[in-house]
């Protein structure tokens, strides 16, 4: 049997979704947001972060990280993220324009994790000075883009620096559940509790069609002296001018609504996880597969050999390659992976590695 | 009976959508839009305007015409339409977040369609003068925004004086299937053919979840001498900045087929047509009420005593007033407007008017 | 003599600045503003408009107008000005381009002034709805752009509107000088005890090379809710990203130092305005000539048959004609303006006139 | 006799440039460039750089580059430039303002210098990927902001990348004709005939009072298949939307033309230089001082002990510290810097190395 390991975002959506729609779009109700499910999703949300919060719903990743951070940052700010983030590297010129062409500056750290010693080295800067860019805010991915999962007090770390510099904290959460199941906490414990204020809540690549949710913890921000009503207001006019204010809303909350019910989020997650960590158990141990970072949720990155590479591609196996240094490949599992799908790769690499040996 | 003529929005979605999407949910498929069903959508436009084009597909009418607009006008440019337009009244300033900051200037004429005239009065203005924003680019509403419909000459008489000064012109669709079932022509008639080079076609309110389609018209570009392989490209770029990408692209296409298989969008205009036709003849005759701009399309101004309009919402109707001058009140169809719910507000207005006299 | 009424922007400058600049150019200066002519600037200025206040320089116009309303507005606001006013007819985008995309509309008004009416229609618009773009500010011209000139009661009906709804109030004085004398009041009278917050300072069409300040009046501000702290401490950040603040300030400080030093300000101001009274006098009896707006400062559109402006222009006078309705010209004095100038212009309308009678 | 060394930005201007501008200044001249003055420039510099060009003056450095750039680059383009560059470090965020959000991405290599293997991987990334910041212009500094300077042959190994890949050239010359009189070549070999299409040339910081002139190369844009009609023209609606179209252009003109007449800028230019060639002679020999960078033009980065450098602040030298790594300083020479001064650094440096051994 053949799998592709491409991206989370390759798999569809989970039926219960669809499902959820269409019972939502029967019988009228009031747009943009105007209407009792996308009240729910509010109310299931402050239940799940067991706080006071805003959300703001919409239908892309990069229009939730982005909109999200344009609250935070004036436009001679800089936005300080790790190098390899998404932000930096897969949303185009998104951050500069929803943030009025504030700067994004990449901080260094192992694993995609940003190096609190170096983010302060950075925030201190220039303090003040009208002809520098000025530390705006810092975010962080949760899964980092190569498959690390901060633990508790490694974000501690980064919020602390953050926060003693009066800095609000964004946490890029696009594969938040497949992170929250890894460190086996909760949603309040890996966001504002660890000094996270606003978080951009991913569903998409875990099982929803299309919806993520901007989670503004109120209390969070106005614990740093931000005023989290400003944000908040900012946030609707600001979504609206993105065009990113859903008309037939109740049909993204429906997605959020299905995604939160009957443990979806977690059972998904889970399943994407628990994948990966099967195939890293397989491949760990296959001479020629060098694991690159530790995969602790759904995301792997490995080096082979290209012949190896070559003979997993022909086999019909998919995944990225050729983006990064020779030899690197990128798995990942979603809430929908085989497991079938998994030992295949796992045989197909271990036979080839035989006989090429 | 009661029913909402609130707004087109407020009903959900046909359930062959839902269908289709779910149906495209199963298995695999590259993100971004490398799909089949992305690339089926592209086809079946094509052969619906019976014309080489690209598409664009989006999940919000603000973000079609939005992203159409900004790769047809410099930042110190004017894009010209009608003061009452949707983008100069609905849309916040997305318009000018998207354009970069270019200035969109409202032209007056009857009905809220552009007096040609006065466009070319306009765009004749300070050309050349650095001082001065520079007309860049037209944006006609078919239907508009009083619930008018250009006819083909009407639209003819702007374009040809767009054209004359190699101005591009986009046509904001939201309603396209309605203008188009009310004038009775083919889509390319009511677009390249009369000299519209770029449309938002709109799906949304006619029966789909969310899904729009930015269409470039590229012979038509082309004939006024503008580069439509940049247009082209530059949509690709401008749609992921503005986080308008989305990663499971074919559950947006999958909307878009749905919505073109069968007729569906054909037979949804036809029928909020109808209803709307139903609804104005019978409040047409009933005295009190003043019909604003007879529709043409499924949307209806009129004005009634206030009296009437408070027993109106009493007895459970829905619809928009207080937002213009007093007294006056829209009324939109849909493609699930029920033809009882027709007949229940004719006759309690019917009602209402003879116990007042 | 011939002469040229064509605008007070082609006057050169009083050599008193240029001697100025010379003396302060000697020796070194902290630069950016950190120099002790700059301080000076600050404390001139707050002696001469009786307060606490913050001061900006520019070399441009349009710099100081635009860079002011930007700390004024968020770019989802609407700032409200006259529909003749020059941010929305002489700055090209500018203004959207500085205030982030906020959109700035006409307001109507005789002589271009805003009729307070018409503007309190407009800021109760659609108050708080994230569709429609937010009334956020409101720019007043003083002079006009027809050379009527505000009178202190005018200028109060506004702003009391604005302050009604917490907005902020720009007054682009780029005659600044020429309407005080015109009104014949003090500089606080005509600013901040008007109700006016912010001010674009202009010096350069009175005498200068290129400077003007922008001068913020912090009690003002913070009468109506506004952080003054905010407002200037963005300005400074603003001006930099704007490319304008100047290395080698201490040079259009020496400039303004000159020109509020003697009376220099004044005395230009009251020559230039002298002979537009003088010209207007002359003028407005002879018969075929038609004063538009009456000059209250040192600016007169008036209209005469076009035989005549050819007459004029073929004598050698210069003014501009051709930008308006037919037979329409404008003249501007200035601070050099020569009184046989003036005497030769009416005698030479009034030489056609009774020729061409 | 002591003296500073902080920048050249804190001598004022020289005195023939005042004369020219209070010349320039007598009777009458049409604005915003319309005059002869300016004419002469375009002239001036034609002959200067020995071909066809294109001159827009502005008044400052940063106004300067990022207008050029902003003509260079869409708003989803990458622009490259070292990462210590003036643009990156000292400009604010006006790159990303001005080129509309748009990526200013930092390359490294050894003295300020671009590495152009480093640079030729950058632009090779992601080529065509809408989820990538795509490379669209290059910037290099000449002198750079540690005080050397590109060789010929080491600005066209960065043009040749950049022309393989059709990437257009600007060049920062703030300190254009120091690096000139270092290299003690044309200014056409140093520019676009070692493949840089616009130039920032800089007047401001070798004599002038406010005149920076962007010169862009029409021949040599279009050699790499760029519209230079194109650039020209956005460039003119570009620095009006900017606010920074002067209307008294002529007293920016008058400055130029002074600047390029008599020799001034290379006598300015060669003075500043041999005085830093004159201090950094003296400085390289002395116990405890390090030099970091050898100055070829007219700025020096040297290391010294701490007490070294609290000796000299106590002594009276002006000098930039604590803005780098501890112990670095910076010695800027200008077109006004005393030959005693210089001596009088080197031999207080001297005597405390003396003592302190």
């Amino acid at each position: 049997m053949k799998v592709a390991f491409t991206s989370d975002n390759i798999a569809g959506a989970s039926d219960a979704v669809f499902h959820a729609m269409m019972e939502a779009a029967q019988g009228d109700a009031m747009p943009y947001g105007h209407d009792e499910g996308t009240e729910q999703v509010t109310h299931m949300l402050s239940e799940l972060f067991e706080c006071d919060l805003a959300v703001f719903l919409v239908s892309t990743g990069t229009a939730a990280n982005v909109l999200s951070i344009s609250a935070l940052t004036p436009p001679w700010g800089s936005v300080l993220c790790h190098s390899e983030s998404h932000l930096l590297n897969d949303e185009s010129t998104a951050p500069e324009f929803y943030a009025g062409g504030a700067r994004f500056v990449g901080v260094r750290g192992a694993d995609a994790k940003i190096d609190p010693v170096q983010l302060k080295k950075v925030i201190n800067q220039k303090v003040g000075d009208v002809h520098s860019c000025q530390a705006s805010a810092v975010s962080v991915s949760q899964v980092t883009e190569v498959g690390s999962v901060y633990s508790l007090p490694e974000l501690r770390a980064i919020t602390d620096v953050a926060k003693a510099a009066g800095l609000p904290v964004h946490m890029d959460g696009a594969r938040f559940t497949n992170a929250l199941v890894a460190l086996d906490c909760s949603p309040a414990e890996m966001t504002w509790k660890a000094g996270v204020d606003v978080v951009s809540f991913g569903a998409t690549k875990n099982g929803v069609m299309a919806a993520e949710a901007i989670v503004v913890f109120k209390h969070s921000l106005e614990s740093k002296g931000i005023d989290s009503e400003r944000v908040v207001q900012e946030l609707g006019f600001r979504r609206k001018r993105g065009g990113h204010l859903h008309s037939k809303m109740r049909l993204l909350s429906a997605q959020m609504v299905a995604y939160l019910t009957d443990d979806l989020w977690l059972n998904n997650a889970n399943h994407a996880n628990t994948m990966m960590s099967m195939l890293q158990d397989g491949l760990k141990d296959i001479p020629d597969v060098m694991i690159d970072t530790p995969a602790q949720a759904n995301m792997l990155f490995c080096r082979m050999p290209l012949a190896m590479i070559d003979f997993l591609q022909k086999e019909g196996f998919g995944f990225y390659t050729g983006r990064w240094e020779e030899g690197v490949i990128r798995l990942v599992t979603s809430f929908r992976t085989p497991k079938e799908g998994v030992d295949a790769f796992i045989n197909a690499t271990r036979r080839f590695s035989a006989i090429s040996d």
